[in-house]
């Protein structure tokens, strides 16, 4: 199979001209097919603030009211998706930007209100990953903004972790797939005040021995967690890394 | 060569959710392959008002700053260009949502200025339509929103007309193209004031006859002098019509 870089990056990074022109000369670096994730919540809460909508927010999570989702559908999929790709195309990246509503290709469903109503926020039901794959074989970059829909008319918001790993998992069946999460520091750390730190590998049984160590701790447990389900669904590795490093060998990898 | 149709609805219809649906329900009766270009000018104007930035109009064009460029991605890119995406897929039709910078399928330059500075707006230069060929033979429906880029980086505003003609022209090497134009007529009219005396069919030698009787006269003869340039550059036919009509075989046909 042929090897696939699906790179996820924050919205911190993609909605400075500067970082993101950076960004993009990186990733266009990567070798192999590609495909990029990315955020944009900065600019949404700064629109949504001049349009006189307040972002409301709920354990770091978005709550999507019918306006906000305006806003983001507008945002994440106009805004931000377009100048990334225009930017990679800039480059020679043939890029092609995506909602989960464009080729049907990843499904969702507005999330149940449980204790918390999310409002229009779609947890992933189903990814058609089929067309995706046949474009990618043959040359074009997806940049895929973090927005799905239910297949009954509406856009729905959704995490652009989940959409990564998502995306992921649906096309390790046709890629060898290497999953890529950028954050602000190398990787995983040994020590939280050595940035040199870096674990360069983490397994199932190192992960265990580090939580036991209380090592790894917080909110690097459940995204650690997270890569290894998509590792058991069929991603070959997940690296964490910081933006800059996405073209080099570096960065925390995750495997089986 | 199969049989295309391209489509071309204004602002109005697509901006309003319950013409929108109406005409996404027409739209998936047309036999065929078929694309869907649209616009978006009033949501751009009212959003933009919302943020601040004053809409300045020349000739009924848009003056686009980098402000107002940014509110078109959106507005254009994002919000309209998705919520028929969405509504496209909720009828089983295989909706992608693309601007030029997608799959570099339209590329632009930079209006000169002359006597008016346009701004961010595209005088197109290139249709790679190649893929979009493919992609169409494979079942999918581009959904076209009124932008283009100028493979240096920049988003740039092209007015959707504009889009809906060179889409037709470079998809003409590939299919039987009729190109549809909805305005607010059942078609171009014998009598202004009879809104049924739609005349059939304009060839080379009834348009010299009608706009010499008087009978075609004011904005509908470059409309149609555009009509005939796409069908000297390989379009089939050019339909008039008014959207609801789209599925029917009504509306005036150019042809030569």
């Amino acid at each position: 199979m042929n090897k696939l870089t699906l790179v996820k990056v924050g919205g911190k990074i993609v909605e400075d001209s500067e970082t993101l022109k950076q960004l993009l000369s990186d990733f266009a670096k990567i070798e192999g097919h590609k495909v990029l994730v990315h955020g944009g919540g900065r600019s949404a809460t700064a629109i949504a603030a001049k349009l006189g909508i307040e972002s409301q927010m709920v354990n770091g999570r978005r709550i999507t009211d019918e306006e906000t989702l305006k806003v983001v559908t507008m945002v994440y999929g106009g805004l931000v998706n377009k100048q990334i790709v225009a930017g990679l195309q800039a480059i020679g990246v043939n890029a092609l930007g995506l909602t989960g509503a464009d080729l049907n290709y990843m499904r969702s469903e507005k999330r149940p209100v449980k204790d918390v109503d999310y409002g229009f926020v779609g947890d992933v039901k189903e990814v058609n990953a089929d067309i995706l794959a046949d474009l990618i074989a043959r040359g074009v970059v997806p940049v895929l903004a973090p927005l799905t829909h239910d297949n009954a008319g509406n856009m729905l918001n959704t995490n652009a972790d989940t959409i990564a790993g998502e995306a992921a998992k649906a096309l390790a069946k046709h890629f060898e797939v290497t999953l890529m999460f950028c954050f602000e520091k190398k990787g995983v750390l040994m020590s939280e005040t050595d940035d040199e730190s870096v674990i360069p590998e983490i397994t199932p049984a190192l992960f265990e021995k580090y939580v036991a160590e209380g090592i790894i701790n917080g909110g690097m447990i459940p995204k650690l967690e997270n890569s290894f389900d998509a590792i058991n669904a069929g991603v070959k590795q997940v690296v964490i890394t910081r933006a800059d490093l996405i073209h080099t060998n570096g960065g925390t990898k995750i495997r089986k």
